[in-house]
């Protein structure tokens, strides 16, 4: 029963590092996160830490797969839900960037301002980094590959090649939509991405 | 005499500052760059930072002036540039940033990663981060209305759209090359933008 309970805080702790931290890291960023910064904000003790994650950087690759699993989330409800129309579905993830829940609010998208500060020290982020916008990109190329099925879009369409610059310009937009304080970037992107690039073919 | 010894040794502290500060800044990030770490790569005593920067914020102001500098000398001799056709000017300033020694490296570029880490702190680089992005957005669309004046793109080209979206898909493109570690983003960037987005005429 002991262990159970001494269990049960120990996890609870690290939760609540893992939530508050995800935050502050958010907000002010990986290196301007200082490790007193984070368990301040959880409210648990400072020794907490280090109990429950062996670096800084081993904290921040779990904070990428949390922030991560509600990216995949929002993936399995827009680009891969097959009851909707798959261009419907693209519009639906790219809009969705753009509320202030999402990374298009004015602190950027986490997974992007991971990679901007990844340096040669971070190296292992930045391969998980690497390995998620892949797989973003795949989700992605999964839509348009239903709407060329569909025939909402033309069937030569290298789908995974627009797919992955789709992802590389979504990413810029939130950047500069963070710069910006608005989200008229990511807008500017919808208009191009469905007025151009992937000019409907009725 | 003695005055004038003493004002270029500081204006040449001041420069070493500049100078190596903006690489480690590049190379680990703002935050992770101490200013002890600055001093040290520039070989200047510790004191001497503040003696010449109010604060490490105003450092980073200075700092972003002076890649930005950089940046218009190569928008200057591209995207600026009369004496070559305007859409060859636009290929060459993209395929610059593909290249180590531009913001395309493993780095990433300095304004990119700089608006990365700009939280609710430093608001003073992310406003002066937004106009740059507004003036690089200038001279794409100073480009751009050349290629139409010249018969290389569409009259109903919406320039000044384009080529903001250009920048922002410039910059994720730069982004994904940093998570990479490799140029392809920003050679797919080129091959959307040049085969699709901006087709040619003839």
């Amino acid at each position: 029963m002991d262990d159970h309970v001494v269990h049960m805080s120990r996890l609870s702790n690290r939760e609540k590092i893992l939530e508050e931290g995800l935050k502050v890291v958010h907000e002010r960023g990986f290196a301007a996160s200082s490790v007193r910064d984070i368990v301040s904000a959880a409210g648990v003790p400072l020794g907490s830490f280090s109990n429950h994650f062996a670096s800084k950087e081993a904290f921040g690759k779990e904070v990428i797969e949390r922030y991560f699993a509600n990216s995949q989330t929002v993936m399995r409800d827009t680009l891969r839900n097959d009851a909707k129309p798959p261009l419907a579905r693209l519009k639906e993830y790219i809009a969705q960037s753009k509320t202030k829940e999402a990374c298009g609010g004015d602190q950027g998208c986490l997974l992007g301002n991971l990679t901007a500060e990844t340096g040669g020290a971070a190296d292992a982020m930045r391969l998980r980094l690497n390995e998620i916008f892949a797989e973003v990109g795949e989700a992605v190329a999964y839509c348009l590959e239903a709407a060329v099925r569909a025939g909402e879009l033309a069937a030569d369409l290298d789908c995974r090649e627009v797919a992955r610059f789709i992802v590389s310009s979504h990413q810029g937009a939130i950047l500069l939509a963070k710069a910006e304080h608005s989200p008229a970037p990511i807008a500017r992107l919808e208009h191009m991405l469905f007025s151009v690039v992937l000019r409907p073919l009725h």
